[in-house]
């Protein structure tokens, strides 16, 4: 038996990123068997374990070791870091997040990772280090154009038509064509990840699915004639339900992913329910990428309040998603 | 000490509406003091009756008791209903149901009525009994073009910019003048009914309230330049906030509504937070009109499987936020 490879990238220094690797792998939490591989700086990680007077459990390479529990290591990811500062963005953070991101993603892309988790880093430190990527999907979309955002937690599990653009925008987005391929695309990239796979719940767009096209005409003229083909291509597909009762439906059916058509139709009820708890999941590269469901935390970093639930919970996803290598 | 009158109507003889009223005024819940009066039939109460093993407790009229602890008296509302039939949607029905509503408006009206509480109706059977209204609302809208619906519950309240519209026409509402108009209306409309009033907590419309313009351009356009202008007239309100974290903000905060800017953004939190314990209220009549925050559930009707928690809370509110008359 061979154990997955996972990157951990250490986010922005400047945030509660270090932090919360820190505790998620010298607590006495249980960690599904890896190779787990920290990308990041020796520097960030020591004066992280001194503020918060913990030891990450490195271990000299030990083939044997590994191969039955798996093992941690830390792969320095060319960061000139000197001060670093906390709480806030900067430059010098934004550059270091960003090595230590792309130095994890190019490892995966080559196939020697099987996943990597995220921990945050802020857009603001990425924009004022002169990255000119919004952040780590917009950075995985130049390789990866049809990347699809999944929020996932035990309780209820959302994938998104679209994101970051605004209502209007979105709405733009829900055609029978995006639909389709969609679809196919949410569907292939989850197919190996579940044994009989996964039934999705498509959400309308308009009160009560459109009630018969008196609140609406995008369900009849593009979400169902969609729904119906995908269904003949085989997937396991119905809808469109009401927005304001598909969510409920679905929670705790574990084979269940609701689509959500815009953003908020879909983190309104993730943040309800799986807030703390959730993790956000790239569907459609040839890896695994899993990251916790919160941002940096300027206003907490460096004071030891930080909890690693979710990290943890991206942790134990990408390893359970990962295929195993050959 | 005067209590107020409050009526009950029995909604749809085909539903659950006349079984959830009998279920509360005849079991062992404790309901506020008032003088409650059905507006309804009592064929179909007495059938109901016979088909629960329940019975209602009606007292001849008593002045002494009906001050110190309530009383509970019918106004039969000239129906002309003779065969019951149950679980599905009917003229007969829906005349009746009509005409329940209508005497209890006409009292409410008149001022006789501090308070009304609606039994679900079957829109349906409005339509099958050539009733061109759509609803309770839009009945009220003949006399009140204004009303605001507010879903309310003890963890959280949340009011409508619009309801049942397309959610392109619900964006097309957002405009500075509309919100302007709207804020000063709810303040207004709730301003007697809390001892310090009430926080609004406005809702974004884009992704993370537009970040800054980059999501879209209403929250800088028109949501707040109308928070604005309501605060300089005194209203505490603030935001716009996330979609996604507002609702979560407000959880549990007794003074706080989130004021969502169409149906879904505010329904989708409702019903994940207070199903089964939600109380629909319109905001912007002379006098208080609360519902249960469900249909007539056709399915079962006549199986005595319906819960009257929801009505309970509906009545509940209803006497809360009744002036006591003069």
């Amino acid at each position: 038996m061979t154990l997955p490879k996972i990157g951990i990238t250490l986010g922005d220094p400047g945030g509660i990123g270090p932090e919360i690797v820190l505790k998620a792998f010298s607590g006495n939490f249980v960690l599904p068997c890896a190779e787990y591989i920290l990308f990041g700086s020796s520097h960030v990680l020591r004066e992280e374990e001194k503020t918060l007077g913990l030891r990450l459990p490195f271990e000299s390479s030990n083939a044997k070791k590994a191969l039955t529990r798996g093992s941690l290591s830390l792969r320095e990811a060319d960061s000139q870091l000197k001060d670093i500062k906390k709480g806030a963005p900067s430059a010098e953070n934004g550059l270091a997040s960003f090595r230590f991101f792309e130095a994890a993603v190019a490892e995966a892309r080559k196939g020697i990772l099987q996943g990597i988790v995220t921990a945050p880093i802020s857009k603001q430190s990425w924009a004022l280090a002169g990255v000119n990527w919004r952040g780590h999907t917009d950075f995985l979309g130049q390789f990866y154009p049809e990347v699809i955002m999944v929020f996932w937690s035990e309780k209820i599990k959302i994938a998104l038509l679209s994101h970051h653009v605004s209502l209007r925008e979105a709405l733009e987005k829900v055609t029978r064509e995006n639909l389709r391929s969609f679809f196919l695309r949410l569907y292939q990239g989850l197919e190996r990840m579940r044994l009989g796979g996964f039934e999705f719940l498509v959400s309308g767009l308009n009160p009560h699915a459109g009630e018969e096209g008196l609140l609406g005409c995008e369900e009849n003229e593009e979400i169902i004639p969609a729904i119906e083909e995908a269904r003949k291509n085989g997937l396991r597909i119905s809808g469109p339900y009401p927005p304001d009762i598909v969510f409920r439906n679905a929670l705790g059916q574990d084979d269940k992913i609701v689509i959500a058509l815009y953003h908020d139709q879909g983190l309104i009820a993730f943040k309800l329910e799986a807030f703390d708890k959730g993790v956000n999941l790239s569907v459609g590269l040839p890896f695994v990428r899993t990251s916790p469901d919160h941002g940096t935390a300027f206003d907490i970093a460096g004071k030891n309040a930080a909890s690693p639930l979710s990290l943890i919970e991206a942790i134990k996803l990408a390893v359970e998603l990962s295929p195993a290598p050959f």
